[in-house]
């Protein structure tokens, strides 16, 4: 598939510091981000800005906050075009913190909202752009979106801002590839000036799947992660997706090492990726965080008696 | 997704043997009949029927030959409406290893070829149709089939045989979604008379997503393996499969507890599934068989070289 519109978007350490509540060392982001360069991925979103007057710097690693200077620090003399974008949570961030663009190193800012928020992610989303950013919106937990205020959502941000996109979240991992036909299709009904994007979670193996099927319906944003890392199952792995688009620009080879080099040590630390608990959540539509916390437990491989857990004794 | 009419086919002891040599213990083996006859699965493909006289029992173990003894030994006793099954390889088998079905404890045979060898093909599936068989020919390597071989084969099959089915079979993890909608409605075209089949390998994490969208291109006959186990990166998981089919018959809950109790363990012991090796193989549509050499070697994550060995020098 080749099609000179679409984006690819780096998340390795954003996603992944949802993992390891950001701390991740100051050579490792920098290897990835000399990767991420190498293999002409447009864009890499290096961690969140969080507010440190909302969010505590003593409960969280640098990347939560992605300070101006730490990033500076991590990206100093590597060449590359690859663009930069943070992730602004609505309700985590207060306007001060975010710069004038040209006074940032930072390109891109993507506001992540669930869709009853939608009012403040267009107020935060439109504070960005007026201060030059490039900007998305990105609605989490898409899965569970009712219809109607979805409509409505996708209607008020085509009128009201000037995001570049809007992504399709699914950050349970629930979705089929029919439903992410639908969802586009109802995205490019309403987006008429802007692109639709996608971010998948891998929870039933269908981030990738699903993201395939969203470009091939029309999405021109996809974000990925090396080697999949990512909250609980991961995202779609950025190796395949690479692997997948036929631009000549991108080269799959400085992914494939720093896998070797820097993931392959990691995940022995760290766990994501497709595993029971989060394929159950998945299938019923639910955050993984009841996953996540039977993983840190002595029951992490009991899989029947979770099943059961999420089944409720009774339909009410 | 339900339909009626859909037939899942568990191989997780047939392809799952392919990196063991066949050497599954009894009581695994009993384990899994037990799972998967308790979970509603139509078919349970127990190991490959072949000559002893043309493969050596002492090379591989009993899965390779599934002799009617050993069969009976591990069903006995287990309440089940699940059917049995054996693969048959072309040039593997001779015709009096294929006793008459009304004395046999197996219920299929599925007959596996490439491309080139159809003719072959039909003559066995046509013996054992004879003999009172439930018969499919499964078409392997089918991303190198070549498009008029393919059309001519399709079309001798529907003409020259009683086959219930007829598999798609990635065997290198290579197809994408297009690539099975493609085939899927090419097998439709010929065979008027049988159903379709599919049968993933996971090498791209596409094994699953590929099978749902064979479903939703009208494939009755799916295959899938507990725990995705099989060749190099595995095939179609059953527990997504089972967990996103809603024919109410099947029930998840017996392969989950399965892979708990005994594929945990069991993948302490053997490797199999997405990996970064198998994933270029997939990629490049070749055959895992150096993917698997280099998970053998001191190479094994050496990800970087293995993939520029794919690459030839030049051209020619």
């Amino acid at each position: 598939m080749y099609r000179e519109q679409i984006k690819v978007l780096d998340c390795t350490v954003r996603d992944g510091g949802l993992i390891n509540d950001h701390y991740f060392d100051d050579d490792f982001v920098r290897q990835v981000y000399k990767a991420i360069s190498a293999s002409g991925v447009d864009y890499m979103e290096i961690g969140y800005r969080c507010s440190k007057s909302i969010m505590s710097p003593d409960q969280f690693g640098k990347w939560k906050f992605c300070d101006e200077d730490e990033i500076k620090r991590a990206i100093e003399g590597i060449e590359t075009r690859t663009k930069l974008s943070v992730m602004v949570d609505v309700g985590r961030v207060e306007k001060e913190d975010i710069l004038p663009c040209k006074d940032s190193v930072v390109d891109m800012i993507r506001v992540a909202t669930y869709v009853k928020d939608i009012d403040k992610a267009i107020e935060l989303a439109n504070e960005a752009t007026a201060k030059g950013y490039e900007t998305t919106i990105n609605i989490m937990a898409i899965s569970k979106a009712l219809d109607n205020e979805l409509d409505e959502a996708l209607d008020q941000i085509e009128r009201e801002t000037k995001v570049l996109a809007v992504y399709i979240v699914d950050s349970f991992g629930a979705l089929y590839s029919e439903n992410v036909t639908y969802l586009v299709n109802k995205y490019k009904k309403y987006l008429k000036t802007k692109e639709v994007g996608i971010h998948g979670h891998n929870n039933q193996q269908l981030a990738y799947a699903n993201t395939i099927q969203g470009i091939i319906d029309g999405c021109n944003y996809v974000d990925g992660t090396v080697f999949g890392i990512g909250r609980a199952a991961g995202n779609c792995p950025m190796e395949l997706l690479i692997g997948f688009l036929k631009n000549p620009k991108f080269d799959l080879r400085p992914i494939l090492d720093v896998i070797t080099k820097e993931f392959l040590p990691l995940r022995q630390k760290i766990e994501w990726g497709y595993l029971i608990p989060y394929a159950i959540t998945g299938m019923f539509n639910e955050h993984p965080r009841t996953a996540m916390a039977l993983r840190k437990s002595e029951k992490k491989d009991n899989y029947l008696e979770f099943y059961e857990s999420m089944s409720p004794a009774e339909l009410d």
